[in-house]
């Protein structure tokens, strides 16, 4: 009988150090709620500023977020204005036709010919609704993290310096590693 | 030597607890895959459909849904018709401008200045596949919970009573709240 | 007090069992870092890519990936080229018109009439890119498994034939079950 006690209670100390690695992995499924990761694909106005809401609401609850700027996306971070030299026909072509930066994008839906992006910037105005430009700031002073998308930067002859100040370079082996350390990732 | 034994069991009781604990804490983990949270910033009849399909597929399965309808999401729960009195100029032309309700949405493809949604209602209707108008009835019927975003509502001058019963009002923070409950969010 | 050791000795392999059921309940949350899942509702040459892009990356890092075509997305799916007899004469015009697998794609901004495509699809190359069918190509070797929505196959006429090969049909039911083993869902 005593035998046994001891048997048993010889189990408790792996038991303990058992108990200590689980604890430990628990926490690190509970630490994606303090993550957010968004894919940010789109770069009409209202979609944009979407990811940006939704980015400054979680920053400000204390959460680390990650925007992974690809395809149109890209157009949101680039600088008002950078020089196009040093890039092929195409690519120049390309970077004439798109945005350049927050203030230039397009609405989805009401466009009009950039009237849209006008009169939404104005309604937002008047009920004190940050524009996507100081919604950006705010998010960057924050700590979001930007990531712009290699390949697409590569395709359409884009520069690390014709993107806003701040921002990283990475591939999809950079979002899928941020998405799994998030419980929640958007694809906008 | 029963000395050590009677060391060893004494943690015996702290390690219950503490499995007790972790048993909890895996509980909420797990109870993730309860919920189902969806971003609804489309107004585009096919793309609402798919969230209300989903969603019922969801709630038929007995998890808690909650659509957070923002931008022209707010489009597909609006009531088929209200008054726009008691508002700005902009706000009454945006507002007389953008579809009431779930059988004024365009499609985001082929819409064909509105006959593309009638075309696909009626191959819908062929096939027996329930119209965005009771998906979204039985949706309610099962429990979704649907939270419009007052951000949006107040920059478009849409007031609660614009919405069809049973939507809540809410912003960024009850979204992300629900989202950290859910196992999966979409944003569609 | 020996009644007292043999007491809490004897809750120990209860604690065992215990410590053993939560392992297991946290590997299998764990697990849902190996999965992928994609709702690819849209039909946009840049968001197809961006879809297939994305599963190739997870693929690569040895994940488990499922892709929902749906709508639009079962564009990217169809076969260049198939017989639409023996259909009706709505579902017969729709198949006419919606273009018919990776090469037809157009894409959701400067499309130009098709020269959009060509023009990134050109652009691509120049810089070693992938283009969409071999991107999809490696994915299905790679065991992409893709499963096309049985509801908008049957509103739009689509057949299991007129579907790439190794492509699988279900239904809603079928993407939540993947959705819960995954711990990231995108909606593309």
């Amino acid at each position: 009988m005593s035998n046994e006690i001891t048997e048993k209670a010889k189990e408790t100390p792996g038991v303990s150090e058992k108990v200590k690695e689980l604890d430990e992995r628990i926490a690190k499924l509970e630490a994606k709620n303090n993550s957010l990761s968004i894919v940010l694909m789109s770069g009409d106005m209202d979609r944009v500023m979407g990811a940006f809401i939704i980015a400054n609401g979680a920053l400000a609850m204390g959460k680390e977020v990650t925007i992974f700027a690809t395809f149109w996306g890209l157009d949101a971070i680039k600088k008002p204005s950078f020089s196009t030299s040093g890039r092929g026909f195409l690519e120049r072509m390309v970077l004439w036709m798109r945005p350049k930066g927050p203030m230039k994008l397009p609405t989805s839906k009401m466009n009009f010919a950039g009237i849209g992006p006008k009169l939404f910037r104005y309604m937002m105005g008047k009920k004190n609704v940050e524009g996507l430009n100081s919604l950006m700031e705010m998010a960057m002073e924050f700590g979001l993290k930007v990531v712009a998308c290699q390949m697409s930067m590569d395709v359409m002859g884009i520069k690390k310096e014709d993107l806003i100040d701040g921002v990283e370079v990475g591939g999809v082996a950079a979002f899928l590693s941020s998405s799994y350390k998030s419980n929640t990732t958007l694809f906008i």
